[in-house]
């Protein structure tokens, strides 16, 4: 029995050595060097490669080294009658939630207009607004949107929520589905995007919803590059509408050399980095994971095919 | 009676209003129009024009519009019989709180790094760091500097601190006086400071602290401008020893149009925004204050003259 490891931007060593320490009896290679297929039993993976998955008969389980698994649902070699498994934090949640909270302080600070001001040798205080009168909305309440809606509850913001199905957090006020959709753009100051990509939210952010946001909002992504229609952000931002995008994602990865994000001055670029897996934090929980399918248990993170995450 | 405003950046309007509203028997007059000036009882100032308070023989209280009190202390005309009040809290705890995060985020998560990166059309992953690996140290322990610490320790940041005198603080190791600098300076990555400006501190972020503190450390002043020597912070830059700054405070404020700062690759200025005064939240402090001092209690926030706040 083996584990085969495929990623172009994990490292496998930490994964091999954990292996070999806490799971002796399970062979861990890393691709290319797949050995006998047929003894392939879990595939530990990050965007694999097109028809990968097809080709090892005996899998037992997909265990994906991310929390996004869209690009294997999207993957028509992957079997469905495969569990696909994503992980649940992992350290996940801490790295975005301060991400979010360094995009939420950058456009709340007015760090944007004070970096401008300093290239311009322009020394302009701006009246302050106090973090209770701001308000963050926070698309998508699942494990990592949840966490980062409550920190910036506790660093004093006004936040509010959507997701597609009602969901109640302390001190937050929700909305749900396409009824609520709206309502919650329309008081949106500075949005973060925490969402599954799926069929649904695809493009969701586009010129309609940029429109219904109050002029001066600014935007957060570290979800997923296809929820955000690109050519209408850049419109939004040229028109004086929307303030600022800080985007960790993008519709093509590497974002391609001639893209209009890269020199916007009102696009902060970071290169996909907001929720990195640390081998450190994840190794256990992919562990008892196989523990579990091995007993014959459930794992944690399964992925609903059907609904997407 | 009357109180005297005096501000060069404050409005005097929403004071005046607070005055009418919940001290009518006080008149309110805002600077230059003193009227008589022995009916001023109460001086509302900051950064006061020097000789101003010499001028008013029935001060009873000096009351700052803000929480550093150096401008007065240093000012000859200040008899120091007059007692000194400066504001305590009243907003400014979680505006700087904000500010270091931000900055302490910006430096964690390396987003100087990625700004050249984006600069230079490069998508380049660098490894994540986690809070809990990650060393904050905060200089200055009082009122507004333990607020911070404990922010930044609830975000899961290591947290060090520094003060004059021994301080505890929960779950974060404290280091004290002269003895204490040294190993303060050598475990701190990300340095933010809250100190008072005094005799002992003028100078204190000078090429012999730079020296001592890790290589690739990174600076965030919220203080004052003259606790840092700015050509040593400089050349501390521009060797590559120290990663980056963060200032909000100058030795000369506004900042000159040709100083180095302003265009300095790794300096972010800002024109001393990280607390500003919010009468919303202050005025109910220093009437209260008033209103001590007219039953003959103590107010909150008495500066100390020998200490210097």
């Amino acid at each position: 029995m083996t584990i085969l490891f495929y990623s172009e931007t994990d490292d496998p060593e930490p994964w091999r050595q954990a292996f070999a320490e806490q799971l002796p009896d399970i062979g861990f290679r890393v691709w290319p060097d797949i050995g006998d297929v047929r003894a392939v039993r879990y595939a530990l993976v990050w965007k694999p490669k097109a028809g990968l998955l097809a080709t090892l008969p005996s899998l037992r389980a997909i265990l994906a080294l991310g929390a996004g698994v869209d690009p294997i649902i999207e993957d028509a070699s992957w079997s469905r009658s495969v569990p696909l498994v994503r992980l649940v934090d992992a350290g996940l949640a801490q790295q975005m939630s301060e991400y979010a909270l360094y995009g939420v302080l950058h456009f709340h600070l007015r760090m944007d207009r004070y970096a401008q001001q300093q290239a311009d040798g322009k020394w302009n205080q701006l009246p302050p607004v106090l973090a209770k009168d701001r308000t963050v909305g926070v698309a998508g309440l699942g494990v990592l949107g949840g966490d980062c809606a409550a920190k910036l509850a506790s660093q004093g913001f006004r936040v509010i929520g959507w997701s597609r199905r009602a969901r109640s957090l302390p001190g937050i006020e929700t909305f749900e589905g396409e009824a609520g959709w709206p309502a919650f753009l329309r008081h949106t100051e500075i949005l973060v995007n925490f969402l599954p990509l799926t069929a649904e939210t695809r493009g969701l952010l586009d010129r309609n919803a940029f429109a219904q946001l109050p002029r001066g909002a600014c935007i957060i992504n570290i979800a997923r590059g296809p929820h955000v229609n690109e050519a209408d952000l850049i419109a939004a931002l040229d028109s004086g509408h929307l303030g600022g995008a800080l985007l960790d994602v993008f519709r093509t990865e590497p974002l391609p050399a001639d893209h209009l994000f890269w020199h916007h001055p009102k696009v902060i670029v970071t290169p996909h980095v907001a929720a990195q897996t640390v081998a450190e934090l994840a190794v256990s929980q992919v562990i008892d994971n196989i523990r579990r399918i091995e007993r014959g248990e459930s794992p944690l993170g399964l992925v609903d095919p059907h609904r997407g995450y």
